[in-house]
């Protein structure tokens, strides 16, 4: 087999990790230099490919990369550019194509979620058909949790951490305040349509640290009564209580809950989040005195209090992802696959792209309680290793040492390409 | 002397440290058992104090409070509930010194800021003059950083690591997006009055780490066209840049920026903060894609990356709090010293409550940048050994270990006292 080239990039939203997987990729592909010649990324993902700005990863050094695995975000820069179908916008997917060829690049690793898997199965295909083949692996990624086939995805262990995590702090505070002050905390949570990341709040009472807790789900459509009799009941019995609403929960009427179509004092149209909009209704509703916190980039950039667990299977899905290219393997994603609950453990599997892609995996209907008011045991057994562990970044003058690279630009072989 | 019994209690919004000086003044207690007999603390503050609802500290294994120094929020619970003038009600002051004589209780240890500085000052006052003495000694707490004599306040250093450390993360993604989606991330951040904790947001860039970020105190009166105008300049010059925003801040008029009078589509008044204010304004001024946050309770309580010169200038204060009590002293604060800044070092100190009580430091006016919406290397140099190391919670299962005491209650011995 000859040394070909590869080509890496980062799509849609970043997470604690990603850069993790990016090192796995490097690191890996840099150890098999029989197989695979230079490593290049996408300056902020595939609108790098698209428009020939490759970024030579060979000189970045090995200190570099390895600090990769401890930083977080996308370090050559993600983008949020959904290629259209082949049908619609085969052009593109030719571009790709050509860039490729250029560069004699003969491997492609996608990192993302459920739609760079479709644009990764479908350069594979066209590539094919076009008769300069690439090997195209997807590596897995999203904070949303939502690919199939995976038990998990790298990146969601990170954000479930910092959930339950700062739900127990925030917890914790607002019991000693409630006596005189604040008795219901609101905390908003990413999750437009699943409520994988809002679960994890349920994490953050145990068996051995009771806090009562009240989650909103985007699958459950909002019940105020029933919200209030459980605030109310939950105040009455703890003296307090915590609320954790992913962003995406809707009213009965199907409309989002945070879509109140508020006006400021000109009437001028206000966009808010959906924590607030609990808090009135709290507020109106019972009289309690409240905080709310929206943790927004917070939650998916906390490398800080990154999940070991997480850490090492995004790692893994990297290094697995250049193993599956130099074996052959086309076409593909690595997945985690869960062999025992506990306790914990799994190992590297495979899935075929066209299995994956277009297939959103949501929070199994046993997994949220009855009222549709929190987590079962079931979901908690599910969620309680991926938080498992920490892996603590370097520290300098108190803040975490996050690696910035070079980002060294290829130079140019092609005509200019609009996007 | 005699052997007194010794009261403690926890006042105003609580801290990811002040259950560190809890730790510090009860070990330290239990270290001089020939001077302290037990130390009661006031279930929920000074109320406890005021129902005579007390809690028998030596009840409490070894190991519990130890655990202290790892737990944030207050253990014992706290209020917010400021005692009148001792003209308006005399009587508050007499049922403390009453609860106090009922249980033997010679040394009062008051943990917070400023409001309680001057209730501790009061109470020696009145002790004396109804010939019951009691030596009360004010332990500094308050993540407003705006008590006098003192270089920093316990409490101040975790909240302003956070801070930085969260807008460092929060920043390394929006710059990985910047390209096609956000541009503009604004975190939301306590300080009502005094920008000490938006500040701490100007650490997140560093010399080795430069970052866009712009800051709005509350000193600060916001000036719409000069924040546009930076805005639009970071973002053409580095493609992105964060904005801190101070929940204080005021427009030209005096008003709260969060204060946009914002009805819902039933017109009733809805309340939010200040981060999607700033955000609207971004979106209409500039057009630019933009996330928000409000770390809110999240920033206050997070002991998991608490500042490790935090933890032990708590404890400290705690440990000293009860030396002093011991050598003879009245009417006193413990305070931290700074020796120098570079390298950093510190003493205790100590400062007469009359000149703590009613005193508030502001931010000093060479703190911020000429431009207003930024800090100097003045502030810079004040600040970076605040948020200095880190002190890692033990954790269980993937969640931070913090402990949860029994807090026994002492028999009552005297009437009910409504409050």
């Amino acid at each position: 087999m000859a040394i070909k080239n590869a080509f890496y990039a980062q799509s849609g939203g970043v997470t604690a990790v990603i850069n993790a997987s990016a090192a796995g990729v490097l690191e890996t592909a840099r150890a098999h230099p029989d197989k695979i010649g230079k490593v290049y990324a996408g300056r902020n993902g595939i609108i790098g490919a698209l428009t020939e700005d490759l970024i030579d990863t060979s000189a970045e050094s090995a200190e570099a990369i390895r600090a990769l695995r401890h930083t977080p975000s996308g370090a050559f820069g993600s983008c949020r550019y959904k290629l259209k179908s082949l049908e619609d916008n085969r052009r593109e997917y030719e571009r790709l194509i050509a860039v490729f060829k250029a560069h004699d690049i003969g491997y492609f690793f996608y990192n993302g979620g459920g739609d760079s898997a479709d644009t990764c199965l479908k350069v594979s295909q066209l590539a094919n058909t076009l008769g300069y083949p690439i090997q195209a692996i997807h590596v897995p990624k999203t904070v949303d949790n939502d690919l199939p086939i995976t038990d998990c995805c790298p990146g969601f262990g990170s954000v479930a951490k910092y959930i339950a995590v700062s739900t127990r702090e925030a917890s914790f505070d607002v019991a000693s305040m409630a006596k005189t002050s604040t008795k219901v905390f609101i905390l908003e949570v990413m999750g437009r349509h699943a409520g994988w990341i809002a679960a994890a709040g349920g994490l953050a009472s145990s068996e051995d640290c009771q806090i009562p807790i009240i989650i909103l789900f985007p699958e459950v459509a909002f019940n105020q009564e029933k919200f209030l009799a459980k605030v109310d009941h939950y105040v009455k019995q703890y003296g307090y209580c915590t609320v954790v609403v992913s962003e995406g929960v809707k009213g009965g009427d199907g409309k989002f809950l945070s879509d109140q179509g508020l006006r400021d004092a000109f009437g001028h149209a206000q966009l808010g989040g959906v924590a607030p909009v609990v808090a009135n209704i709290v507020r109106d509703g019972l009289g309690l005195k409240y905080h709310w916190g929206v943790a927004d980039y917070l939650q998916r950039s906390a490398r800080h209090i990154a999940s070991r667990t997480d850490v090492e299977q995004a790692y893994a899905m990297g290094k697995a992802a250049v193993e599956y290219a130099i074996a052959g393997h086309n076409s593909v994603m690595p997945t985690i696959d869960r062999t025992s609950s506990s306790p914990y453990a799994w190992k590297t599997g495979m899935a075929e792209l066209s299995k994956v892609a277009n297939v959103e995996k949501m929070m199994p209907a046993d997994f949220i309680s009855a009222d549709g008011l929190g987590i079962t045991d079931k979901c908690r057994e599910y969620l309680a290793p991926l938080i498992e562990g920490e892996d603590y970044p370097p520290y300098k003058n108190g803040l975490p040492d996050y690696v910035r690279l070079k980002n060294t630009a290829v130079d140019k072989k092609l005509d200019e390409f609009k996007i």
